[in-house]
């Protein structure tokens, strides 16, 4: 789907040119050339402006065509019309690759689009890779290209790093590497996409993969338009090893009605987005904060080989803020024994041993004592990370003395563990201790958040899918689907059904129930009638001949009542069974990432309750088990007040079998309800199903 | 409940000594003294070291009694022991106020707390107002009153100001200190209360709100010993106007259990602690950073009038992230009509109109424009508060000339609207910004958090109770109630129950329900049996004769089968009703705050989904409505797929008469369990209760 080659033109040019360079360094084709030559970019850099000889000392020219040499890359800053002219210039010298700055396109309504349409249509006709209209640029570190007008890069140069940044948004982009060069990352990348007519930020993540200066890959987007396609580059990443942090603005609705006035591009379900991510092993940043303290985290190199957290503190009560902030990112926080709370009471008799453990402030006699207290949860818990709160210790020369020597030891001798500090102290004693592989934060849960977040990463980096099963191709009646043509769809999923016999009158669905076995529900067949129980067309629970026989009559004037231009095509009889958990199990086609199946608890609630989860079809077994934890169903299923456990592990082979079919099935089906379907102690069945054919 | 006047020997005495005096100022013993003359402080200080002469310079006494001059406030700071001679010595010395540093008391266990409770005694006997043992002293800013050896005033020291800080941890109090200092903030006073034997954080508020000079009262706990205590503090707080800004760590079941073995306080149900704050409308901060966004925000003394947000920005996507974090927070962004959008387009052709407001990078040209766009927000929308991002305009001196006259002027002109910026920008601007009265803050989702808590702030501090109606005085027989005991004490809160009759015999059985008329349900009746349905004790939905007197023996024989012992009195008639929404409603009595009601979604799935809220009792009517709507069951209540909505004001009733037969009730009554509670569209009814007398 990628080729990253092509985007070298982009990313790494030979040469440049500026279609509209400017002589004032302040406007938008200035800035360019001050920032490349700032840079010390090594290729060539050609302004282009018909008004004048020189541009910032730089011979200028007056047209793309006037240049004499090849270009690999032209940045366009001038209007929309004019901008139009320049790409079929670039078209016409065969320019690799362009970035259109120029805003006023698709962004700001009809007449722009079409505007855009002839732009990206040149672009495309002569195989030009580009980026924007209406972006902020990009600059690559290592390389020392510059291509952007960004104004966040006054005063405050970015140093070289790890760290490659992709946004759709040059607003949100810049005020990411506000904050990120604010805390001292360094960069290889930074990439803003503007309008994407060509290049997306999925693309940017895959070319991102195969750089080797990015260790650590930053996305943040408010929607993308092809859900298929992120996923796609996600699974590159995931190939290379790379962590990829994404951040996803636009997560409420009040965000998404915004998003789609500002850039009409589709924002898709957020908890859709949400189960993605989750499900290509992405690390989701819910705030600005967290995708910055994630990204140093990852920065560092450094993955925890678990979850298993050690907090070693100098205060009781930011242990329990610690022991909160673990929990609430599901660290486990290993216990100390006997044996290790007399190692550490033999050292400190005023330690509250536990863990969290509290040296008490006894510590300040002699801070050495710090990485002995260390070294034994080390060595007595097998924790993966140790997160260690030493108030303002850093502050006071003498008692840093004391702590650094023997900490720096410990941490020289477990190198594949995670050492995570909050620490008042000057920014030298940081440095010194990032250097020797501490990760430092100003805010214990903070901290502890995001060692939570490289435990997720790493699991993640580590996952494997198993294969997937095969599923038959199905090809469906026209028009809607009588409830027998949808069950027998369904039934082809996989998913087994009560039996259920099919009856035209009462005096036939008395029959059937003696055959079934009383007690038995009856529902009426009809394709004009999707839910039927809302409008008096099922009946449970029916317990001899006059029963079913009442019911038959109620329903058929139910339905003769409320809908009285249904089809009605007969009943429904089928044994009542008691027992068992009522759920949901559902496709839906999401306008971004297509064939989603949804799980959830069934019941007259769900509505109300929004107690579902959601996978990006196809999926394995150990997807659809996460899916299923994810709920509260999860939590039903495995047996409330002594109940007995129901087969979560037969439904999760149920819900990864639909999904396999749903997208085996997707150019025929648009979605699928099971609902209800009980999960008992050993299997499940649905008890009616909904199929809508595209 | 408290007395602030016999506080002030604690927070701004005329006197101090010292007991445990050092010459090293890196000793617990030396720092008071460092600070107390690094400050300023104007009154008496007297070290007391038996082996020196002269401390710091200063004459130096062998003990307390050799202080030949009144004492009002005495720091302690020598082994558990020498302390308690100390205390004996204050004693006689008749001094009105001690803080005892000393640790090894009741934290480490039961020797430690034999120890405490002779200290504490002799001070209670002579009247003195105790702060600790345990403690990290505190400091009055304004009096130049420094009674603590925090080692983080170390190079971090406080500037005066109107925020007051009241923390039961040192340390953790400490690092809100470090943390609240580095944002600029000023301090009025510092207190922690370690062991709490006397003072406690709840006290320390209720003085607070009479201090002149504290504006905004911060406070954070691990756990509180009496919460009925704290509400009273709260109370006064709100009596004089002042917000409440509160942190709870231990909210987790990991941190409450670091809790308990830290300091023995009674965590309580972090549920509970979260029900209690909202209802006494003190706002609690989640994170450290909360918490300091949200000081910082209230300390500059402007409150909104409302929570109507107009956001107008530089970039769509940080518009985006403003919104999401509006929605969240709750927070309205009301719309701009055509009217608004005419303006606005006339001045930038190129905006996106909305609320996000995007003003397009074409701003960049004229910013003073940026005040017109927001003048325009505030006349159309009439919000209360505005958000704006401007990228790092403040790092550009040309630029930021251009914004800053014309939006200060914007500002004086609005003196009671809310304006929120996020700008990147050297430390002078933001000052200056302040100074102007916009809040600065580095992020935007966390300035638009910030803005919603003011809000809430703002809310609470208008916020007006109801009158509470009265409730009878019953009593209880010994022992544990029956159903109809149970339901006869509900009844007299003024639930209704369907009506229900007793009978010994399948044929009474039978009788009874053709008068009441079929279907209808049988329960057992006996106290040995708490959870009926668990055992088989309760057969709903009984058509005829033959069903009812066929689950009547099958009660029986379930009941004899299973919990032989029983006694069983016999059985429960009564109609089935259909429809409506099952609730349970609850008492219980919390180890910190006592009568606590709960309310929730009933049925089968109720302790899985755990949709509960709480409220401490008793409470109005306004209150219940609360508690309502912030469950899933509220959500259900209101109606879903079209059912009818049900009687939700008649429920509320409920709920408030239920909390304050409670309280009446308090010392009979442990536990009320209304479950379920049927909810119909004309009111409700029980159909089961549960008392547990005391």
């Amino acid at each position: 789907m990628f080729d990253g080659r092509s985007l070298d033109a982009l990313f790494r040019p030979r040469s440049i040119a500026v279609v509209g360079a400017s002589s004032n360094p302040n406007k938008i084709g200035g800035r360019p050339l001050v920032f490349l030559r700032q840079a010390g970019y090594a290729g060539a850099i050609y302004p282009v402006n018909p008004g004048a000889g020189e541009v910032q000392g730089l011979r200028s020219f007056q047209s793309i065509s006037d240049i004499d040499k090849p270009i690999d890359h032209v940045i366009i800053a001038v209007p929309p019309r004019e901008a139009i002219a320049a790409m079929k210039q670039c078209a016409a010298k065969k320019v690799k690759a362009v970035q259109v700055f120029t805003s006023g396109f698709g962004e700001t309504g009809e007449s722009g689009r079409k505007l855009q349409d002839e732009l990206v249509a040149t672009a495309k006709d002569a195989g030009i890779r580009l980026i924007g209209p209406n972006s902020l640029g990009l600059f690559n570190v290592p390389e020392k290209f510059f291509g952007t007008f960004a104004t966040v890069l006054d005063g405050a140069w970015p140093t070289a790093g790890n760290v490659s940044f992709a946004s759709q948004s040059g607003g949100f982009g810049s005020l990411c590497y506000v904050l990120a060069q604010a805390r001292g990352l360094g960069f290889s990348h930074f990439i803003t996409t503007g309008n994407e007519t060509d290049v997306d930020v999925a693309e940017c993540i895959a070319y991102l993969a195969d750089d080797k200066c990015t260790h650590v890959i930053v996305a943040a987007f408010e929607g993308c338009r092809d859900g298929r396609r992120l996923i796609a580059a996600l699974e590159v990443a995931h190939g290379r090893g790379k962590p990829v942090i994404l951040m996803k603005v636009g997560t409420t609705e009040a965000g998404a009605n915004a998003v789609q006035t500002h850039t009409g591009a589709l924002a898709g379900r957020d908890a859709i987005y949400d189960a993605a991510f989750r499900q290509f092993n992405a690390y989701r940043a819910h705030s600005l904060d967290e995708l910055v303290d994630c990204t140093y985290a990852a920065s560092r190199g450094r993955l925890p080989r678990g979850s298993r957290l050690g907090v070693v503190t100098f205060s009781g009560g930011v242990g329990v803020l610690a022991a909160d902030a673990a929990a609430e990112h599901e660290l486990e926080l290993p216990p100390l024994d006997k044996t290790a709370g007399a190692r550490i009471k033999s050292i400190l008799p005023n330690a509250t041993v536990g863990n969290p453990l509290d040296t008490s402030a006894a510590l300040v006699n002699d801070l050495s004592l710090y990485a002995r207290i260390v070294e034994i949860v080390l060595e007595e818990t097998s924790c993966d990370m140790v997160f260690g709160y030493l108030a303002a210790v850093g502050r006071n020369p003498q008692h840093y003395a004391q702590l650094k020597g023997p900490l720096f030891e410990v941490r020289r001798r477990y190198p594949d563990k995670l050492f995570v500090l909050t620490m008042a102290c000057p920014e030298e004693v940081r440095e010194e201790l990032e250097r020797e592989g501490f990760l430092w934060f100003e805010e214990p849960a903070r901290a502890v958040a995001a060692a939570a977040a490289m435990a997720k990463l790493a699991k993640g980096l580590e996952s494997r899918r198993a294969a997937l099963g095969s599923a038959p191709r199905i090809t469906l009646p026209r028009g809607p689907l009588s409830e027998i043509e949808s069950k027998a769809v369904v039934a082809q999923a996989g998913i087994s059904f009560l039996p259920e016999r099919f009856v035209q009158s009462a005096n036939d669905a008395c029959e059937t129930a003696r055959q079934l076995g009383f007690p038995v529900a009856i529902k009426v067949v009809s394709r004009d009638i999707p839910h039927k129980s809302d409008i008096g067309g099922v009946r449970l629970d029916l317990r001899d001949d006059a029963q079913v026989a009442a019911a038959f009559d109620e329903i058929m004037q139910a339905v003769a009542c409320k809908i009285p231009q249904a089809r009605v095509d007969g009943v429904l009889v089928t044994p009542m069974v008691r027992g068992g958990v009522e759920t949901i199990l559902g496709v839906m086609r999401d306008s971004v990432f297509g064939p989603v199946v949804m799980f959830g608890l069934g019941g007259a609630y769900v509505e109300a309750l929004k107690d579902v989860s959601f996978r990006v079809a196809p999926f394995d077994i150990g997807t659809a088990r996460d899916m299923i934890s994810e709920t509260m169903a999860g939590r039903v299923l495995k047996g409330i007040r002594g109940a007995v456990p129901a087969d979560v592990e037969s439904l999760a082979a149920t819900l990864a079998r639909l999904s396999v079919f749903a997208c085996a099935n997707a150019d025929v089906i648009n979605g699928i309800d099971v609902n209800p379907y009980v999960v008992v102690s050993n299997g499940g069945y649905a008890l009616d199903a909904l199929v809508v054919p595209t």
